[in-house]
């Protein structure tokens, strides 16, 4: 009795201690939704799917599965979270863009473990683990990104021409606090994306709601245009948005859905510098005010307002990506969201 | 004191219990290898990352990074493997077909981890969270797995015509240990794959041996033509081979390479029922006579001889997946390989 009581009191207290080991109840994963595509009328073919192994018959007709979902948990045991936490990537990125930071920091599955939430942690339909369907299936090619893409887009470097092969030679935003040492390791976790799933994506989403929620949703950039979505269709299950440089908003008609769900909207620095940045923010500012005119709670953290510099578009994996979890580990606090 | 002693001792205790938590000193992910390809004489493309966004420059000229390698670790609180334990998957199939299984239970990563090994999960080259290059890289298209396909080609349904997209209506391979009520599930994590990539995900797996190894590999099916090859160019960073199922084997020429790395080779049950599997079940068997010759010690477990019986090719996810972990754990430790 005594030995059961010193473990239980042990695991509780492991979590909470910086730099401890991770106590978890449970971990794993799942994949959720999609459909069932038939294929037909094509020539079976015969293939090695091995070199020097036997060959085997491949028909690519039939029934295909498609746009599901993957979907990893972490359960610590020490749970504080109201709410399960569900963290959505942004565009051309998977889940992995919130585990390890490029240049080898905690990223903020770690750290919202740490703090006490069920992380639910997946990759969009057609990233990473969610596979992706044929060129029967989905219309046009999918998207690649070269080196340059996300360091001019992103608020890295100083706009289109920063980037160079040589990372001596990269214009990097003053005070920025992206890792660059370890951009050229950054770009080794961008994944294709398709510009034609959008629906199959909120799709997917819609379901994870339905399965684990009531929760709440904390989203990076491409990730908020289907967030917010997602949110508007199911506003009972979703307990609490935290929309970090959401790329996209919900539709300004629909804003009054959000009137029960406090939201956190959160931007870095030096949105103005980057005409895409100034039009997201101003979309997103935009629907703020619209779903405050039917009763509902934004708060907005401009970070330079509060004396923080320098975050890019990656505020996730930026530096000070500590310091970032803290502040809207508080304002969860605050929603009454934390036990 | 007291309290760091007792913490310590709660910490160390955990892992060994079963269906206590899982305590890890430490959990994150890389990704590892790869090359970067440069593209020109494309026209530059202006596209919409998100509906109603601003639109951008999207450049498909410039340089690409492509085939490296994601990998996510868990290491736990209670290490008792001697080496870190690097699990790498079948075709078609990502590092989450260690996870949980398509029925819900525990899967190998979970188990490993519980037994006291640092756990390094991956997908191969162009598989999930590692990501996949264009047309203009790769060779070839990507194949795409019908529902029927890994039914009827990995002894869960009788064979060629066994699968029908009515449950009720599959033709089950006698006393299967696959959980057949969850095949629809097991779909959803299929994955395509290129046929074209060898070359590559060989490359990503000899710089993660290189990175983290001394160590212990267990790999699946597709995973075995992979992890031979790298064992035979690294044989004194494989400590141990653990091969379940492999669809493929090693250099016969070259298999003096292992005398010194102990293989067990694993395989479940209706091999002589398929002839694909009775080929590759003789070109591992070949292997290890070969292995043998030159001094080198490999067990060959046939499950059914055992009296463990219907195990499909999926033995990593069937109904008995954990008495098969137990059966590893046992062999490692007479290896010396478990502290």
């Amino acid at each position: 009795m005594r030995v059961a009581a010193t473990l239980l009191f042990c695991l509780m207290l492991a979590p909470v201690l910086a730099g401890e080991p991770l106590a978890l109840r449970d971990m794993g994963s799942f994949h959720i939704g999609g459909r069932v595509v038939e294929i037909s009328g094509r020539p079976v073919q015969e293939i090695v799917r091995v070199p020097g192994g036997p060959p085997s018959r491949l028909d690519p007709n039939g029934r295909f599965q498609v746009e599901q979902m993957y979907v990893q948990y972490f359960l610590p045991q020490n749970r504080r979270g109201k709410y399960p936490l569900l963290l959505w990537h942004g565009g051309g990125l998977t889940g992995a863009s919130f585990e390890t930071t490029p240049d080898g920091r905690e990223g903020w599955l770690n750290m919202f473990i740490r703090k006490g939430w069920d992380v639910y942690i997946s990759d969009a339909v057609e990233r990473g683990r969610s596979g992706f369907a044929g060129p029967d299936i989905w219309k046009g090619e999918p998207v690649f990104l070269n080196a340059a893409d996300p360091f001019e887009r992103f608020r890295i470097g100083t706009g289109q021409g920063s980037y160079d092969p040589d990372p001596a030679k990269r214009h990097v935003l003053s005070g920025n606090q992206f890792p660059v040492e370890a951009y050229d390791q950054f770009m080794k976790q961008v994944v294709p994306r398709w510009l034609s799933t959008d629906d199959a994506i909120v799709a997917a989403y819609t379901e994870l709601v339905d399965k684990v929620c009531p929760c709440v949703i904390l989203f990076h950039s491409q990730g908020g245009a289907f967030g917010f979505k997602v949110a508007q269709a199911r506003p009972d299950k979703v307990k609490a948005i935290v929309a970090v440089e959401s790329a996209g908003a919900g539709q300004i008609d629909r804003a009054g859905a959000l009137k029960g769900t406090p939201v956190l909207m959160l931007f870095g620095d030096n949105i103005d510098k980057d005409a895409r940045w100034t039009a997201y923010h101003k979309t997103d500012l935009d629907y703020a005010t619209a779903v405050r005119a039917t009763g509902g709670s934004v708060d907005v953290i401009e970070l330079p307002d509060q004396g923080i510099k320098g975050n890019s578009h990656m505020v996730i994996m930026d530096r000070n990506n500590a310091q970032i979890a803290d502040i809207i580990q508080k304002w969860l606090a605050s929603k009454g969201l934390v036990d």
